[in-house]
């Protein structure tokens, strides 16, 4: 089963990654994906220092991610990522985050682009950072799935979150799996510890900055064929509204037993 | 070197438990300090679902913590805990972060004590629970040092933080290592990245709520017997500003050159 451009590595979940429920944060789980995605980097020598040294840096712009159950407090898993192919601007990405038994619990696909650090701006991607991973060069690499915009007419629950310095990586932007907790937030307490994640679809548009206060706006759930919907956004507060910097949307399942931590 | 009272294990620092500059976070620190002690309480089979099934919880009411330097991302390090002494009421908790070559980074001392998770509030530690770790029974433990409370008279930077659902632990409680986000981000970028965490002392007084929003006041930075220092106080905010929720004071020093990731 191993492939030349995929990369798995074991990963002890702690409990300083789970939330109350005992359960991987959307947040957490995100971080733990990328981290097989820089040690799959490092691995073949284009690690994020000799990026670096070139003022580059990966940006992840969209995920697709089919979660079957999130990972709980003490779980062994193994996170395989695999470099699956790419065009002049886009590399396609996907990992799988496994039980110790080898169930498959959460398929996560992603887009990245390759961002000039110093211009901000995303480039072609240069050929001796991307040949390492063997990973078929495409014409056009397939799109992901896109979340449905939140319409005019619908309401919204909406909570300001302010950008800390916490927020920020070592590219002094704000690290991507943030946006997640600012998603989830504030569907509150009530909502979230009843109901359990299923698909997830978001689109990152726009960087968010330190010092920016961002609004993370979400439909009230509903049922679209079946099960339960939220549609999200996060943008700009104030007089800053029409700035999107991500647009998410969400189906969740009634979680009809609240899962024991193992 | 090995006692009945300590316990050791080893983690890898990801990046996500790092900030900016590459260095492990206080609160991912703390984190991985607490993951250790939970673990020995695991292996000596009082863990926390143990504690949870008499309805009793540990809950730390104060650190001190001596940084040689912070741990950085992708180092391997040993962590040991130890259980040095209790009370009736209270127990005395070390921890020695090291280096893979042995050499010690961070020192924290810590007091625990045991909630009854039902009534909120702390009672005798109960023999059951303690006796495990074979640490000796004193008539009073050592006090830790107490961090000096903010003068009327002093000038203070204030930010407001809301407690978000992904800050609440499996008690319900917000996770005492969030506080620790909440003490530094005032600082701000600039202050946070040009000096590097000595000493750290902090009593956490009361419980802060999920759905409080607290404020996190520090003093300008002031230079006191050479050190750089700064006291902290989380507290109610708007009306609520008599309540204190946690007191810290930290010593800093200038970082005469950023570290290289490693």
């Amino acid at each position: 089963m191993t492939k030349e451009n995929q990369f798995t590595e074991i990963h002890q979940v702690t409990y300083y990654e789970t939330d109350l429920t005992g359960q991987v944060t959307l947040a957490m789980l995100v971080d733990m994906a990328v981290l097989a995605s820089y040690d799959q980097a490092e691995a073949l020598g284009v690690g994020t220092q000799t990026m670096l040294k070139q003022g580059l840096g990966w940006v992840i712009t969209q995920y697709e991610m089919q979660i079957i159950r999130l990972p709980r407090d003490r779980e062994q898993l193994s996170i395989t990522t695999e470099a699956v192919s790419n065009d002049r601007y886009f590399a396609n990405r996907q990992f799988f985050v496994r039980d110790i038994d080898g169930n498959l619990l959460v398929h996560i696909k992603a887009v990245y682009v390759v961002m000039d650090l110093m211009a901000r701006k995303m480039i072609a991607i240069p050929e001796a950072i991307i040949a390492p991973y063997q990973a078929p060069n495409v014409k056009r690499i397939p799109r992901l799935a896109r979340p449905q915009k939140i319409t005019t007419d619908e309401t919204l629950i909406t909570n300001d979150y302010h950008v800390r310095y916490f927020d920020l990586d070592t590219n002094h932007h704000v690290n991507n799996a943030r946006y997640f907790d600012w998603l989830l937030d504030p569907l509150g307490e009530d909502f979230l510890t009843n109901h359990r994640l299923q698909h997830v679809t978001i689109r990152f548009e726009n960087e968010v900055r330190y010092g920016h206060t961002i609004t993370s706006a979400v439909t009230t759930p509903q049922i679209v064929d079946g099960a339960i919907a939220t549609k999200h956004r996060i943008m700009g507060n104030d007089e800053a509204k029409d700035q999107t910097y991500a647009e998410a949307e969400l189906t969740w399942l009634v979680a009809e037993t609240v899962d024991e931590p193992v």
